[in-house]
């Protein structure tokens, strides 16, 4: 821990660098899932607003498969995303070893890529989302455990 | 890149402080979600958890329209809001011009609240909503690509 | 607020121990209701998804009520968690009082906790989930308008 908050927030510190990539990386996928959401709702003209409807014959509709699959997916990402973002920048206060926090960052980062893919663009059968979801978990459990021992 | 860390998260840094500030709003606003959800439950006796129920002739029920509103609105700021904190922060750290970097934060703050107004309080026509929601949404893009490109 | 961000960002200042050390506790338990939902989905065999069914005798299924507990349970976790990550760190860098700032960070954390156990684990009945659920939205209340009048 000899390292400095200030020293670590640099575009210097490579696990910084891979931090700030990685995850600008998953808040564009995380914002892409709103777009495919938008778009499986014009595709199967479910509207779950009545103001969003332009067509008035069209009805208010809740329980289309696809854009259900795509919701969760989305919800999926906020229950395990917004974790690995908290608890990598604090993984990253603490010094970690660099290539192994790299190696934590790109792997979730990936494997979340990988989780959307299997569960909403093209489903994948099982158990390639639950592997895409555990790599992800696995590591956020990890980074948040060491985080925890540090603090102690 | 002149400037660390450490004088970029200081009261000394307007970005910082607009940070700061819009960031504490929007958590206010999303508290507030929460507040404006249980008074729609109440108001229209619409309770999903049998322990809630005060008078035992309710009943649990699941799908009030007003209800389901509010907690659209909610889950929409967990999608968006959330990762304009993690962004504007990251954003915040590659010291982004200042000027540029005060009003992206300024415009995700009040098109949010605006989203939230226009779809759970007063009900307003497309496409009051979708541009409210664009708003926050271009400018995280933009953010989290400038995120991106610093780190490569 | 002579303190700078480094000096704040380092094992040397207890405000960081305490917000490193209860937000890595509330990234597990929000991880473990991963674990419960998926737990409740086979105990019950409530899968959501086709690709999730082994046995095909087994239907898609969607209202159980003990798996919709556990994701209300998660959701809520999602809607006040996150958002308590976001200002503690920011409450953190404006250099609060030491034993005010680690108490918050406390209560916030343990009361997530008990509000996790009486509404997905043993059902207790109200107002212990309302009183869980306020523990945590007013101290984020509190330090949010800390950090807005502090900006100021």
């Amino acid at each position: 821990m000899a390292k400095n908050a200030f020293e670590l927030l640099t575009l210097e510190n490579e696990v910084f660098k891979a931090y700030l990539f990685w995850s600008a990386v998953l808040v564009l996928k995380m914002l892409f899932m709103s777009l495919l959401t938008g778009f499986m709702r014009f595709r199967t003209q479910t509207f779950i607003n009545p103001e969003d409807i332009l067509d008035k014959r069209i009805k208010v509709k809740y329980d289309n498969p696809d854009v259900e699959r795509c919701r969760r997916a989305h919800r999926n990402d906020l229950e395990n995303i917004l974790p690995f973002f908290v608890i990598g920048f604090l993984y990253l206060l603490i010094n970690p070893d660099a290539k192994l926090a790299i190696n934590l960052f790109r792997a979730c980062a990936i494997s979340r890529i990988v989780h959307t893919f299997v569960y909403a663009v093209v489903v994948i059968p099982q158990p390639s989302r639950i592997l895409a979801f555990l790599v992800c978990a696995l590591a956020t459990t990890y980074m948040a455990l060491q985080v925890a021992l540090t603090a102690l």
